[in-house]
């Protein structure tokens, strides 16, 4: 039997295999590329933003949900329903970003989640509902720790679209509670994570859940070049866009 | 078409329907007459309690499941989530109580909640799952502003009993607390009451559920005669407490 | 220890533990005094009907839900699936015979169920999402062998009221379909329960399942007497039957 | 606004959207082209039937949970209980075709299902639990199609490995059963879809169904080339199989 691992060692491997995975997505995205070249548009960014509108608008329901089903554990019941309060509306700061591209005077209705953003839902909601109590701290542990990946790619973005802060509400919000929040996921996994197949599962779902979010991206440029061959009708809307 | 009632109205409309429903129960409930007249023994006590035990591990989890159906407003949501966060883990000051009274060295399985705790405890679980939103704040109103009626009764039941306080720290947390929860709840219905049918739903919720809590006190008191008759097996380790 | 009760035993303390409950409610149930004395109206017995019509509306679904919980039991949860696939639907032959006592004129929305019906149908729902997969098998063993108790009681009821078969589906459908039911719920039974804390839990949601009904039936005529004091708006509709 | 189209039509559609997402998971599907290659060897066969035992112990079971939620369409709700209870228990047979390749005498856990395996059961429970009711019969009715796809490569692997019809139990059931099925799917999309919304759901989840078990064909393989190279513990006992 191998000696138990460190909490130090854990997270040093979870943080390879996020670097990993975010390396893989940052080389092969065509958004990140489009944003890193200066050449993203107001449309691909707003698809990219109402995806972010629709997962967002679960984050705060899925974490409440491991608080109703594991209601055993205090500290991490407590943790989970706290978290849960402090995501409720997040999504309409995302919305509100999109509107304030030039959307205002626009009437339509937000289209659907793209299929990948629903796999994406989809997945939260099932690791949150089943398995291992732990393991969504999986998906939390990179997101709320994404900034250091994102924000070269926000600072680039704004600059090519000319965007003001009161325009990045969501991005801006987030990278100031996320610090906050990552010290509380670090310390909610000292507190909670006793066994290696405790870290095993809060791995996969953070390695799954971060490839989703990729496969996402990656949906959004599809569905973008589709909008420019005028067959994304129900994206249609952004071409309020075209010469802002 | 009737003038809608004010919010103040409706307050005095629950405030009725409250003092009604408890009149019922303080008058017929055996248990109740019991701690009044002096005659409540710990084995009668430890059986409501063991019953405040299971319903009260539910209530952290049914106030999360609202904030996870109903986080598209997120005024409501975000109420749900932290109050659910506060509810965390206070079974567990209930079932310290119950050990305080002489059981710390006994050796027995909690037994499981009597059918009608288990009816209240479904009950919450489906007001909180289904119907209006808004349903489960009428429980909230009463259940937080109960002290009125149960603190002369624990009052007069530690004084039988002899009990400390720090044999009673279920109530005596939640008297503590629940002033302050039934101002954010007075609060809250403020806030998301608009429509008749809201109070409506509100008012059956908060009756149903007092009603059940009813059926539950006269439960406990039958759960003792049958185990003074020896009917009850799982509650047999109670007789420890038997001259103490 | 005790020797382990025979199939045939088991099946006897069931039958008691209904015996007795269909008793008390028999004897204390003012509805059924009101239809053996010959005075149940057409309203009354509507108002039970519409209750009849909301429980049975989620007797498929929460008969299913068990099959989605526990199809790690292939037999148990074929049986599940085929028995809600049965039952879908069964609530239009209820509301059926509600409009054929004289109301198909009449324009009106269906009440909502009562609390104690609510009641009623939250507890199966709990039963069948929680706990011992088997216990449901404890509600359909005394409501598909209801039939003993109420068919005497439904004779009368038609007589009273000079029903024909065709304004009692709901009754009829169910006495033909239920006596093939319970031969399928005793095989599952023999088939599945290897416990005595199967038998128990069964019992216990047998039990309690029952007298929730017994609540119901009283409920029934309780809301009977607020209509006639005109003090349930709902059901004003019921006028319209008055001189019928 | 255009005409309706006819429902011919309409499967038309969905039949070019199944034949162009199988053709591109065939010409990419590493799995795939092992087979057709005559290369595919026991322990990559395996692990592909150690998804489908996954995947398909929650196939009944998130199709009894269509019926669940959506009882108030009775010709629905039967058929998916139905369904469902003709689902019951299949993985067990995918499970004895894994153990008929050379594992009885061999102990060892059942690896949990890899990730992308997680993905197509998730994303089934989320549509089968939320939007659009009819959805789910876009899963099926691919699902119970794919035998005209499947049946060369099955046929294919079970000359490459020897495999015997009472070793390909689950195959050759299906394929009996799928055809009944999809007669009984199209009556059902005949019977019930009426608006282009449903047919535009249908499609969603059927192209997405289909593309993440191709995702998940192309996992099996991933995982076949770590246990080669000794890097997925949890399959080291196929290598009894390696000399077989």
């Amino acid at each position: 039997m191998n000696t138990p691992l460190s909490f130090e060692q854990q997270l040093s491997l979870l943080d390879e295999r996020i670097e990993k995975s975010w390396a893989d997505i940052l080389e092969n995205s065509r958004l990140v590329n489009a944003i890193r070249e200066g050449s993203v548009s107001k449309a691909l960014y707003a698809i990219y933003m109402i995806q972010t509108f629709h997962y967002t608008a679960h984050n705060a329901r899925n974490q409440g949900l491991v608080g109703v089903r594991h209601a055993d554990n205090p500290v991490y019941a407590k943790f989970c329903f706290e978290h849960a309060a402090q995501e409720v509306g997040h999504e309409k700061m995302a919305l509100h970003d999109v509107m304030s591209l030039g959307l205002k005077n626009e009437v339509f209705d937000i289209p659907p989640a793209l299929p990948a953003t629903d796999v994406l839902i989809a997945y939260l909601y099932w690791i949150s509902f089943t398995g291992n109590p732990l393991q969504r701290l999986g998906y939390s542990y990179w997101a709320e720790n994404a900034y250091q990946f994102i924000t070269p790619l926000i600072d680039s973005l704004s600059e090519t679209l000319a965007l003001k802060p009161a325009q990045l509400t969501f991005f801006i919000a987030h990278s100031d509670i996320d610090i906050e929040h990552f010290n509380e996921i670090k310390l909610m996994l000292q507190r909670t994570c006793k066994r290696q197949e405790d870290w095993d599962a809060i791995a996969t779902v953070m390695e799954t859940s971060l490839r989703l979010t990729g496969n996402m991206l990656e949906a959004v440029y599809e569905q973008f070049e589709a909008w420019q061959n005028g067959l994304a009708p129900r994206y249609d809307f952004l071409h309020a866009l075209d010469n802002q």
